[in-house]
């Protein structure tokens, strides 16, 4: 039996793009217009859907960004926030990135996460979601945010996740917009019955 | 910029032990003895944790197999059902194997999935879920299955997903027992704070 293989591997262009990119973000905002701005480049160089996330450190250094290659990739799991986690762990050589509760990591989502996204964030150490558009302006251009619990972000908290939302949400929503103006696919094989 | 990459790839030991198996699992109790023996042989050539998956079509073909490899990886997406998903779509080559819901596929898995996991299906096109062991099992050998909504098969069935549990759930616990009775690491990130 061939057994295939499957790489999470940002979009050619984010290298040379982070390139340019300032080396640090100190405020929130510096750290949540940087994934806004790469969820934007992800549809306008049309290598996914129109999201994006990254995972800094407390001095607001880049450690791994990512950006949703469902389409692309052929793979319903590379959502944005998946693929900075598993970046993100890869580049600190550890599953648990906060190494015990030793360091706080934080990961910047374009949108709220979807069900899966929001179930991998426990898994992950990461102790502070930032959060720019909300699910409902996700789903107000159709996308669908599965069936993520409505206390989600109680749940959360309740496992020392801090969860800040709707930083710079117009801005982000703005990018969602501009998706679906452009004729973008919206993708959603789990609520076809 | 240093961009790392994640392969989704199964242990060098599944390729050969697949080659040994039947080419086909007609009974729902064949293809559930192939995920909980892959889930024994995964603790047992010690490639990750306690669990496995796989991906069927309707004639009892196994289209992909998953193993639990968090640790070796140090990537804590890997979940036994995130592979085989992964992996599936791959031999597919679409990320709704069910192309819009004209094909049936099933994924088995040793334990009822965790809170990524679940959030996971809905998105992959997968149509019928049958688990194992049940949740409080993981949890009765430490692990934690995360803020999984308490109505979780529900919402699966909501979205045209049947779903099938206690399928052969004690030879499912037992390797569960294995792992904890051999000195397994329970990690478990999510429930420190």
């Amino acid at each position: 039996m061939k057994l295939p293989e499957v790489v999470i591997r940002l979009p050619e262009w984010v290298g040379p793009w982070i390139e340019r990119s300032p080396k640090t973000f100190p405020a929130i905002e510096d750290r949540m217009g940087f994934v806004v701005e790469l969820s934007r480049q992800n549809i306008r160089r049309q290598t996914g859907g129109p999201f994006a996330a990254a995972v800094f450190d407390m001095n607001g250094g880049l450690i791994a960004p990512g950006v949703n290659t469902v389409i692309t990739s052929n793979c319903s799991i590379l959502h944005a926030e998946i693929m900075a986690i598993a970046l993100a762990q890869q580049t600190l050589e550890r599953y648990d990135i906060s190494d015990g509760g030793k360091f706080s990591f934080e990961l910047i989502a374009s949108t709220e996460p979807c069900a899966m996204c929001f179930g991998a964030i426990p898994w992950s150490g990461i102790r502070i979601l930032v959060c720019g558009a909300r699910s409902a302006d996700a789903e107000a251009i159709g996308f669908d945010e599965g069936p993520k619990p409505s206390g989600w972000v109680a749940a959360l908290k309740n496992r020392g996740i801090e969860v800040k939302r709707n930083v710079m949400r117009d801005a982000a929503a703005l990018v969602l917009k501009e998706y679906a103006a452009s004729g973008g696919q919206i993708y959603n094989p789990g609520s076809t019955t």
